[in-house]
């Protein structure tokens, strides 16, 4: 699926807001979640061994929210109707996700993009990009709370390259601290301004 | 150290507030982190391992801290100071906090000490149990980044224990969540209200 035809999918284009912080406070995010050129380079070798199981990890990820109602709402009718076209097109989306995150360098069109994100799960902005009736926001702490599944999930699928433990180890690391700096930049919408 | 000698630890007191979350709420946040009962066993298998090494953890998470000026800031004066008896006393509540999350299963007294631990890291509370002049609030990115650091540099100080590789592995795993977990719940004060 080319980029064009990821409903959606609005990474580069004007429309996406300025990241709330600036290159010098990204590196130092960065440091904090002991982020390295190493891990950008096992980033990239993940992202060979995922390229064939991106549907796999979606299947698994979409199969966990499944089992939990408490989730599902957020992808269903206000009634509690899950809504079948606004699971696909966030799936396509979420698939890409993949992708971008194991594609370092992060630019700032990438750190701009995190600030999109982060917006469609909250009130400012959720249901607009895919114009649905669904619960209108997502509460802040199943945001957090979704770096385990999103981290843990990941290491099957790390394991089925050609790659020995300990690549396979640094691959899966890379894959953690790189959620953590997301899921990180994703919570600015949600934080009382000035305390982000 | 008996909890009497903590300075500030005033885990299960009346002076602590009550949680934003209820115990129904509480469950789901444990469902979405995958946290079970064999977590449980794991983490008091962990805080045997670990019970005569809680200061080289200490020394390393301090280290981490020194390393870096953007974060020493928030245990310095607003000149850049470092507070000796500050670090100190923090200190000894960072043990006994990994003394607490080994210790679960997490009961109504140590939800509510999350939300004390929470707010003891923004504006309205920083400083105070401590009685310091520092730098008021500690930015939330740097409370959510936190999570890579203090989950991986834990590993290492597992493996030292009589355990086969399947169980430090699990041991670390438990760890992810329940720092995960607790991370989610020392964030509520930095959430907008209504959001969390």
């Amino acid at each position: 699926m080319s980029h064009e035809d990821i409903p959606g999918y609005t990474y580069g284009e004007e429309s996406v807001p300025d990241s709330p912080i600036d290159r010098e406070d990204f590196d130092l995010l960065k440091e904090t979640v002991m982020f390295t050129e190493e891990d950008e380079e096992h980033l990239r070798l993940a992202g060979e061994v995922l390229d064939g199981q991106i549907d796999d990890v979606l299947d698994t990820w979409y199969g966990f929210v499944a089992d939990h109602p408490h989730l599902m709402q957020y992808f269903s009718t206000p009634g509690g109707e899950p809504i079948e076209e606004y699971l696909e097109r966030v799936r396509a989306r979420f698939g890409q996700w993949i992708r971008d995150t194991c594609n370092p360098p992060y630019d700032d069109d990438w750190l701009r993009y995190q600030q999109e994100i982060g917006l469609r799960h909250t009130r400012r902005k959720k249901n607009q990009t895919d114009d649905v009736n669904s619960v209108n926001h997502i509460p802040f702490r199943y945001m957090s709370a979704f770096i385990y599944p999103i981290t843990a999930t990941m290491r099957p699928f790390l394991e089925n390259g050609d790659h020995d433990e300990e690549t396979v180890e640094k691959m899966h690391d890379a894959w953690f601290k790189a959620v953590v700096l997301q899921v990180t930049l994703w919570s600015n919408p949600y934080v009382i301004a000035g305390d982000y």
